[in-house]
């Protein structure tokens, strides 16, 4: 029994997220599909985390474990020609029996990508969140300042089951701009639900002068969702990149 | 009445190309649709040109007249509230009563994009006609020079009834490679039914080596479409930039 180590890239826009569910197409559903059929086997694919509907990811992590005899330079090529190009392989590898993509994450980084053009170009409408409003990135960027480090982020997530504790660590955190497109990344060394996308929520109000930059420290320390902005549309989500040991 | 020149970008996937169709959901009828819906009146707009199923623009040309009182500097705003993100209007001017964005144009830029890559990243999947075999953009760029200037281009076009002349003139043509994408940039005073994608089809067989660079002239001098490479997809193509006097 071999364990591969696979990443992933996919279009959100046409998957109902990550998550195998029933009438429904998703990312894992349509990987493990893929990859049976070159296997002649049931495969079930182990992703560094779900990731929600509508959402991207240029770097997505998954293992599985297979019998299969084909070797890990010859698997990109054999998986992509079962899959139809809106998710696609980039990277294969055979890794120690114990590797868990999801249990072995150290750090995560998710992009999210902003438009505050008057006009969204059409090639991007599937990758960008389209704001009405101009938004000052250098705000933004002062304003972010205080999540960078551990803190309680219960203020950033969307309630969710069983969650031990809300507590995680941001190691990185910027807001840059080129042109009419603004992008936040945010790396961390775990993700509470919907997290980026309510920071992006958050951020978009200080960026377009609704809230104070001081405002988003209060929401932090506040530790009650109601107090930031909402969550952030999907579109323009993206897992960009998954740290192992 | 007024006499409107719009400028139209649209990602053409989710189009049956653009003249209206029954049953179809064609870019032509959209447009006429949300402007109409604006204005209260029908509305007829009158593109540089058609284009195909899938095909691209960036810059696309139309013009129409309408006895609105919106003023042009509104009516980007104004249109594109009724428009639903895959085609967009990026600029608007009225304009002298006489002015017919199809048979003022003198001339029309093209784009066609080609990704050699093992895999095509799932963002560009529909933006470019993804091509099994590594290409030598070099060799490409060689090959297409005698297509430059006035010729019978009757070898690169599909067949069309009532057609005065395959006589066009090819003022700009350049082969370039970034990566893993190579574009095709092709200006000429007027296109020929998929004439762009047919040297793009030529292109690609003398690229992957399966024709020498000379083989392109030597299509170009037998005028005829059964020498000269396979229509290549609309995904890689683009309508650019269309220019008036």
């Amino acid at each position: 029994m071999s364990n591969f180590k696979l990443t992933v890239s996919y279009d959100g826009t046409d998957f109902s997220g990550w998550q195998t569910q029933p009438a429904h197409r998703t990312v894992q559903e349509t990987l493990e599909t893929a990859i049976g059929t070159l296997t002649h086997e049931t495969i079930r694919v182990n992703a560094s985390g779900r990731t929600d509907s509508g959402v991207h990811a240029v770097g997505q992590v998954v293992n599985f474990h297979s019998e299969t005899r084909i070797p890990a330079t010859s698997m990109v090529r054999a998986i992509n020609a079962h899959l139809s190009g809106d998710v696609v392989v980039t990277a294969c590898e055979q890794v120690h029996d114990t590797f868990d993509a999801n249990r072995d994450a150290i750090r995560k980084l998710y992009r999210y990508v902003i438009c505050d053009g008057a006009t969204l170009n059409p090639f991007m409408r599937r990758y960008a969140h389209h704001c009405r409003h101009s938004l000052d990135a250098m705000s933004m960027r002062r304003a972010a300042l205080p999540l960078i480090g551990e803190h309680d982020f219960h203020s950033f997530e969307t309630a969710w089951p069983n969650r031990a504790t809300s507590v995680r660590t941001i190691l990185h955190l910027s807001v840059n701009r080129v042109g009419e497109y603004i992008w936040i990344d945010i790396e961390a060394d775990g993700f509470l639900y919907n997290m980026v996308r309510a920071i992006a929520g958050t951020l978009i109000n200080v960026g377009r002068g609704f809230w104070p930059e001081s405002q988003v420290e209060a929401i932090l320390r506040a530790e009650d969702r109601r107090q930031a902005g909402p969550t952030a549309p999907p579109e323009g989500l993206f897992l960009m990149r998954v740290t192992y040991e």
